[in-house]
């Protein structure tokens, strides 16, 4: 809404309340730039943040959406893609591969849902909620086509970077096929594809049998 | 396209070759991350890069939409976000203030924009540079909302880091009004308060008049 003040000009005074919640919510989202994931680059220089990791699977939804089932709404898969990060902010980043961490993952990234949206306006705050809600129950397929998405990015990266976080956490190819199987629950091609990857990577010898 | 070889496994042979050039823009387009922007993080540790912001972008457009005129397409100006900056891993950042470099940004990034999107099947290097272009020309509501959220970004980045790159730059108001202006161009609420964060940056100092 617009209204202007005495001297006609426009003022943000009506919709301040509003917009004051989400200008804080997107000041404070800057913080996803300082949360690092295991995985580095694909040039191998330094490890990739949360915040460009979320923009690169925004991306890849862009590209590949053709691999998704029939009728999948990829502008959903897009932003839940973006939002599905952000509750690292609080919880950080928990390595797949780490069965302590993963096992309060659940809680600790509730508590921090709770806290991140709440920043917005009520009736944001429960949409994008429901947004990440969705992302976490990978009932939907824009839910599980995000979750592909999400495990084929690192397993590029490794394969591009000459075994990358597998070789440096010994890792081997039964366990990655563990986050085949849930690829290739979003996508028959990506999951075929990533199958594909994992084979010629234990050929190479870049990720253990 | 899905089909399986003579053991009945699916395999990606029919959509290979869309499929490998896609997975090869995915690739390429991780250089985004290295692209450095002249301002940093809000909390001022480093400079910031084009991935990030163009994730923090596509999450301006879904908590700011409302402010963008009734009918405007925001999961088309999520999109526009996405890929804006995608040119500049050829081209380089070019600083908005920066006079000589402007000068000749607009034919290095075509030229980045022809090789980049090129990589995608046929398709779709077409669909995302018209995209691009719809960009560009700032046109569309969509182009517009799209490019005052890009300009909103560093004003409010540069007002909560005490003049961020203002004061190492040495730009004035006079300046900042300047973008300020494509702001309001794209959203009059969001044109007022960049107007009103100017004012405020003004009177306290971390602004030259
Ligand atoms: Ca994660």
């Amino acid at each position: 809404m617009i209204t202007r003040d005495k001297v006609g000009r426009v003022t943000t005074a009506p919709t301040h309340e509003r917009l004051r919640s989400q200008i804080e919510f997107t000041l404070e989202i800057d913080k996803l730039k300082r949360i690092l994931r295991r995985n580095t680059l694909v040039d191998g220089s330094r490890r990739e943040n949360d915040a460009e990791h979320s923009w690169h699977l925004g991306m890849m939804a862009l590209v590949l959406g053709e691999h998704a089932p029939p009728g999948t709404d990829l502008d959903k898969v897009i932003a839940m893609l973006l939002i599905h990060d952000l509750v690292e902010i609080d919880a950080g980043d928990t390595f797949i591969y780490d069965t302590a961490a993963v096992a309060d993952q659940a809680e600790r990234e509730r508590a921090a849902a709770d806290r991140i949206f709440g920043l917005l306006p009520e009736d944001q705050t429960a949409r994008l909620r429901a947004l990440w809600d969705e992302f976490e129950e990978r009932r939907t397929p824009e839910a599980r086509f995000a979750r592909a998405l999400d495990r084929l990015n690192p397993l590029l990266a490794n394969f591009h970077t000459e075994g990358g976080t597998w070789a440096r956490h010994q890792i081997n190819s039964a366990q990655v096929l563990r986050n085949v199987a849930l690829i290739a629950e979003g996508s028959e091609t990506l999951g075929a594809y990533a199958t594909e990857l994992v084979e010629q990577a234990v050929a190479k010898g870049i990720l253990a049998p």
